[in-house]
C-alpha cells in the first residue's frame, strides 16, 4: 500500500463531485448546499469538529464549490481541502450578524439567490450544542429549496474500491485489536480500564506499522478503539450498555468491539466472550447466536432483498426456540458512519448489489443473564459476499 | 462525598421535571415530546446511544412520563430509569410499520392526539446516521406542534448546587490527567499515543480512588479525555485541528485538553505547553495569551453581560498588538454539553446570573507556526466567579 491508499484520493473525490453534479443536472438543481459533516468529508475529504458554529459546503451547478465557515476554521479548510474554491468565513457564533445571514448574502453574491438549492438542512446549519438561528429558507425567500440528503446518500450505498481497501485495512488492525484485548482480560478488573489499555496497545502497534502514512480523520482520544462498552456479565444482556457497574468476574459472557478508523471508514468486528468453563446455557445460547449468524452470512448476495438476510437469521433463531430473545434486526450498512443505511431489517426491500457493506450480527439477550452476539462486515461481490473482518467465531476459541 | 454524590439525585430529577410542567401549565402545553439525549438525560438521568432508531421521551401534563423506543432499550431503560411509568417498543427501524407512525398511534392512545405538543424535533426522531421517516407532526394532524427547546435549554443555563458540585468533581480529575499528561510528552512520540496512555493512567487512577461510586453516563472509548488532539507544533495553530501530521518535537508549542466526565458533566481545562526553552516569539504571544485571560477571569461576575467578557478579552489582545491572530470569542457555557449557551460572544448579551459556568479561553493562533490558548472553567457566585479549574498558568510551569 502507498501513503495514498490510507485514504481516498482526490481524483475519487472529484469523480464524487462530478457524479453529484451529473444528479443536480438531472434535477435542475442550482446548488447543493450540505452542512452535514459525514455528507461534507464524502464530498471534499475535509473532517472537522461539528460544533454549535454553521459550517456549509456550497457545490453549485457551474461554478467550483465553497466554503462557508467560522473563522476558526479558515486555516483547517485551507490547509486540508484543496477542493474548495473560497472559504468565507464569519466571525463566530452567534456574532453581532448571525452566521445563516451572512451565508444568505454569500448565496447571493455568488448569484445563487434565486437557483433551485438542494439541501440537508433548511435551516441551513447542522445545529449541534443548543445552536439557534433564523433558517436559510426564510431568509432566502427567491430561492426553491429541495431535500437534498439522498443525491449524497445514495452514492454511500454501494462502496467504491478505495472505500473497500480502506475498511480491509481498518478490518484488519481490529483484528490486532481484538487480540490485544483477549489478552488483557482479567478478573477483577473493571472492563473500561481494559479497553482503553488495549486501544492504546493497539494504536502504538498501528502507527509503528504505518506511521506518517496513518491519518486519523474523525474526532476521538484513539482511532482505534476496542473494549466490551459495558456489555460485561449481566450488562451483555444490553446491546447499548454504556459502562458496567462490575468488574469482570469469572464466568461472565462479554461482547467485545474493535473499530479502527482508516482514512475515515470504520470495520466493526464484535465477539462473545466467556470468561473460563462455559456452563451448558451458555452453550445453547453461544449455538443458537453462531448458527444464525452463519444462516445470515450464506445469504448475502447481489440481487437479493436486505430483509431476506434479517428473514433467515430470524428463522434460525426461531428454530432454537430461542425468539424470545431477539431484541434487534440482523445488521445495518456499514462505512463513514457506523451504522448506514440499507437495514437487515423486514422493514428494508433494497436489493443488494455489489459493492455494499455490511454488518452482520443477530443477537440473542437474556435479562438480568448475558447476552450474545458476533458482528463481522461483509462486502458484497459479484456472486455472493467476502468477510472484511477475519476473526476466530467458536466457543472454544473464544474462552478465555 | 457519598455514593448519590456522583450523579445527579432522583430527587433533583423530579424537581427538574416539576419545573418543566410549571413551564407548560403556563403555556398551556399538553405534553413535552423530548427526542435530544442531552435533554433526555437532563431530565431524568437516562443515558443512550442516539442512532437511526427514534426514541422519545415523553412529559404529559398531567399523567406520569413515559418512553418510546427501540425494543433494544427497554430492558436498560428498566434499569436505569425509575422515573418512566411506561416504556413502548417497537421491534426496530425502519419496521415494517415505520416506528414514528407507532409512536404517532401511542401518543393518540395516551389521549394526546389533539394536544398542543412541545417537541424538540417536528419529525419525532433525533434523526442519525441516515434515519428517514415521515414527520410526526403530518401524522398527527389534530395536535398543535410547537417548539419546547427552550423549556429545558433555559433551565439548563444556571446549574444547580448539584451540577456544580459534579463539574468540580470533574475538574479535580481534569487536573490529576494534565499532570500524567505533561509527564507523558516526549520528543518523537506521536501525541495520539502519549493522549491515549495517559487518559487510561488517569482513568485507573480516578477507578482506582472512585471505585463503584463512579458510573460513565455518556458514550466514549474513556470517560477521562486528555492529549493535545493534534495541536502540536504548527498544528496548533488550528483551533479544531484533529490529529497531526508530526510526531511531538523540541521547541513545539503544545496545546492540550483535559476533560472528566463525571455524572454526565465535564470541565474544561486546557494549556499551552512548551516543549523546552520558548523563544521571545512564544513568550510574546504566551504573555499577550495569559493577559487576555486574566483580563476575562477578572471580568465575570453576577449583572454583566456574557459580550463584556469578550470585549475585555478583545481588547486585551489589541492592546498588545496581536488582533490579527484572534480566531474565536473567549468561551462558552459547559455543562451536560461540552458547548452550551450562553457564548462570551459580541452577540450575546445574556447577563450573567449566579450559578453559570463557563470555559474562559481566549486563544492566538500564527499558522504555520503556533496557538496560544488556555481554557478554565469558571462559576459565577453571588459577587464574582470561582474558579472550578485549579492548574499551573504561567510560561515556566508549563515548559517542559
Amino acid at each position: 500500500m502507498s501513503l495514498k491508499d490510507l485514504r481516498i484520493s482526490e481524483a475519487e473525490h472529484k469523480t464524487r463531485i462530478e457524479k453529484i453534479r451529473g444528479e443536480m443536472r438531472g434535477s435542475r438543481i442550482g446548488a447543493l448546499y450540505l452542512t452535514n459533516p459525514t455528507r461534507i468529508m464524502y464530498t471534499t475529504g475535509f473532517s472537522y469538529i461539528s460544533t454549535e458554529r454553521p459550517l456549509a459546503l456550497v457545490i453549485p451547478m457551474d461554478e467550483p464549490l465553497f466554503f462557508m465557515a467560522p473563522q476558526l476554521e479558515y486555516d483547517h479548510i485551507r490547509g486540508e481541502c484543496t477542493l474548495a474554491d473560497e472559504v468565507y468565513t464569519y466571525p463566530d457564533y452567534p456574532g453581532k450578524a448571525h452566521p445563516i445571514r451572512i451565508f444568505a448574502r454569500q448565496m447571493a453574491e455568488r448569484g445563487l439567490g434565486s437557483s433551485v438549492i438542494a439541501t440537508d438542512s433548511f435551516d441551513g446549519a447542522a445545529g449541534g450544542f443548543g445552536y439557534r438561528g433564523p433558517s436559510l429558507r426564510d431568509l432566502m425567500s427567491k430561492a426553491r429549496f429541495v431535500d437534498g440528503r439522498d443525491i449524497v446518500d445514495s452514492m454511500r450505498l454501494v462502496k467504491s474500491k478505495q472505500e473497500i481497501r480502506l475498511l480491509r485495512e481498518s478490518a484488519r488492525w481490529c483484528e490486532v485489536a481484538h487480540d490485544i484485548l483477549l489478552e488483557n482480560v482479567r478478573s477483577g478488573v473493571h472492563d473500561a480500564l481494559i479497553a482503553v489499555r488495549s486501544s492504546h496497545e493497539a494504536l502504538a502497534r498501528m502507527l509503528k506499522r504505518l506511521g506518517q502514512r496513518y491519518v486519523q480523520f474523525k474526532i476521538a482520544l484513539s482511532p482505534v478503539v476496542v473494549g466490551f462498552r459495558g456489555q460485561v456479565g449481566r450488562g451483555s444482556a444490553i446491546p447499548h450498555a454504556v459502562y458496567s457497574k462490575e468488574k469482570i468476574r469469572r464466568g461472565d459472557v462479554l461482547v467485545s468491539e474493535a473499530g479502527v478508523e482508516v482514512g475515515g471508514y470504520t470495520s466493526e468486528l464484535e465477539r462473545t466472550v466467556i470468561v473460563g468453563k462455559p456452563g451448558s446455557k451458555v452453550v445453547r445460547y453461544f449455538t443458537a447466536m453462531l448458527k444464525a449468524q452463519d444462516a445470515a452470512l450464506h445469504e448475502f448476495r447481489p440481487g437479493i432483498a436486505c430483509s431476506k438476510v434479517d428473514d433467515v437469521a430470524r428463522q434460525s433463531i426461531e428454530a432454537s426456540g430461542l425468539a424470545e430473545a431477539i431484541r434487534h434486526h440482523t445488521g445495518h450498512g456499514i462505512g463513514l458512519d457506523g451504522h448506514e443505511p440499507p437495514w437487515l431489517d423486514p422493514g428494508d426491500r433494497t436489493i443488494m448489489r455489489q459493492g455494499m457493506v455490511f454488518s452482520c450480527e443477530p443477537g440473542l439477550y437474556v435479562p438480568g443473564y448475558a447476552g450474545f452476539r458476533h458482528s463481522d462486515t461483509i462486502e458484497i461481490t459479484g456472486k455472493g459476499m467476502d468477510l472484511i473482518t477475519h476473526y476466530p467465531r467458536g466457543l472454544e476459541e473464544l474462552t478465555i
